[in-house]
């Protein structure tokens, strides 16, 4: 592995690179998979937002007809504001690593596979926010998200523990160190939201919307470049 | 840091651009994210344009019943044109800046927001452009053209000021005036296409499909290699 | 521009990679958000197919009416395999060329306009496709990809005029001559195929299948590495 | 191509670097391709999870309805877990190879097809697992992934012979012989699977379940950096 010829800096440098190059391609395609997935996920929550049916028109008229889909429209900021923090955090960490190992694998599919599914609650909610058992829907949807900041706790914890680049920076480290100190915040905090989701749904949905907000804007966390 | 080992140039050279790269993929990736963001609200379009059910077309022939469909088309084609618009500005920002912070990502993300909502205002479009209260969607369609046109401005504002390249170019600030100078109407014109969908649904539409055509055609930005 | 300092080859060689590597992202995002949409246009075919109701299964039985769902299977595979032949083509022809501008940027949004319009004809075509008025859906479907090849002409016949790669190899360019003869085949052939579709329906998707075959076999091109 | 002017390393090195560059692009810009099809074939999965009618809930209650989706749900796991390891297994044959040609490129397209096909199969499964039919459903659904099985194989034995990269290490060849060895088992399974479907529809399924963890926990390739 040595090609330092006759002192030449040239050739060290780009060895070097070459080698976090592959390191980076490696993790930038999980990477890359990963992104397409959150995006996806995304942009379908639109598709449950169904407009008005011609009936419902000719009752209330079409204005107010829109106004009554709030609960749809409240429904998909909530789970886009949630899965773009999500995305934030995953890009983050993904920022911090270098490699990628099984268990890392099996955590991040597990992610992606709980992330895919929040078009389905966000839907459920929508329809049922104002019927007499919304309290159910209340449950599947922030049960859903108490789940997801599991797996990402999981993640994380495995990711710091094992994959933090060998040669990260004492910033990295620090970084990494803090943010450690703020996910652990995340699960408790979803898990009072789930069991405020029995008492009563409209608190705990808008403490669900209050906690993306937080993470958004308290926690969120950039790569100083 | 300082590798200038003898004077060779070779190693100035590599970290130069290793410098460049890791700034280019920081604001790459979040682009890349944002790309897949724009091309799946496009192509979601699509799904809004519901085939004639059967019992239209044993009464009106299926060439005539997709002929009644011209709303959905036109709406398919403005909002279509509309996003393309959007990525091309967006994609050419991030072709001027090297850096990303905290505000910008909230700009962002309201910006990937607005965009991915586009189909609900769509559809709803095509569904009530011939029924009386047709206003209130055309209110609707421009209505979020309008936000996402500030919520563009926005960005652009703060980009311009906060995150140019610290080694930009003079022609890239020459750039960089110049599309302020343009952008300056974009939010005004949407204005005006708002206020007049309370008059005319029609001209509104029409102005809105003009919109796009002239940010496309006339304001089509693009970096000269 | 001239770094080369005492006649080292290293920095010469490291400028011209970082050259061809800015014109190489310029073009590679817009190849990037176009490979997005294709694939995207490509998935959504599926959604389409829509699975039997419990009334027709009451009725003929489960197999029966999986097997009655043939033309939807059908209009599937075509579009599924003419869209991957234009995105082979597309992504070959990126290939070739180094750098974009406007009229290029126009002619390919209105490409992806059109590929992001694909699942609609197909999903007429196989809801209609038995119908007495089948023609005409047969009309729309060809009409589309008709449409599609001449917009694939012209944005093929402008690079190859204006984009290719200066210092293209000669190679390069006897297969960019040897493209435009075989694509001179498309137009022409799609639009027999649409003329035939006003004759009879059925030898008009055969033939649209076979050309979709014939060009994925034919004339699938690769760049030789 | 002789590049290497007065024995100096750093030309050849550089020179090394991008001819692999242009390599790792070329299969790259497939891969990236593939991604995308896979993460949306993925993503789509959920639509196919109808949330229960209010005629339903107003009959059994929203928990009852939403319990007696669990088809759905499992049909839903059972999907995303299967295509998740197609891709992984699909992402480590790409970092095998460092070249493309025709017969590979139609093998991976065949391999796609039968990928986006996949959420039809899932809720035809989801309908109608509680069908007197439900065997046919069975079929259908272990048929899709028995043909993706031969596929894959077929796409990897070529690869295995006619693609590996000339200088692979012999560790990447004793990767790819353990590779060839386990693929082995892969459509076997699938066929008895298959046809166990005939028999017992919830064996076959459950068989198909313990296949996809097989192949996620036992075989999970990953190259090691």
């Amino acid at each position: 592995m040595n090609c330092e010829v006759n002192g030449f800096p040239p050739l060290v440098c780009c060895q070097d690179n070459s080698m976090h190059m592959h390191e980076d391609k490696e993790t930038g395609r999980v990477e890359g998979f990963s992104d397409a997935v959150f995006a996806i996920a995304m942009t379908l929550l639109v598709i449950e937002i169904k407009i008005p049916s011609h009936e419902q028109v000719a009752v209330n008229g079409l204005a107010q007809s829109l106004a009554a889909l709030w609960p749809s429209y409240l429904a998909f900021l909530t789970s886009f504001v949630t899965i773009l923090v999500i995305w934030v955090h995953h890009h983050w960490l993904f920022g911090l690593i270098r490699k990628i190992d099984h268990p890392f694998l099996y955590c991040n599919g597990l992610l992606l596979l709980l992330v895919t599914f929040v078009p389905f609650p966000t839907a459920l909610l929508a329809e049922y926010s104002t019927h007499p058992e919304a309290k159910v829907a209340a449950n599947l949807y922030i049960g859903t998200f108490l789940v997801i900041s599991l797996a990402f706790d999981v993640l994380w914890r495995y990711a710091s523990i094992r994959l933090l680049s060998s040669n990260a920076t004492s910033v990295k480290k620090d970084e990494a160190a803090q943010i450690t100190k703020q996910y652990r915040f995340g699960p408790p905090l979803y898990f009072a939201a789930f069991g405020l989701s029995f008492v009563s749904e409209t608190l705990s949905l808008a403490l669900c919307l209050l906690l993306a907000l937080f993470f958004a804007l308290g926690g969120w966390p950039i790569r100083k470049s």
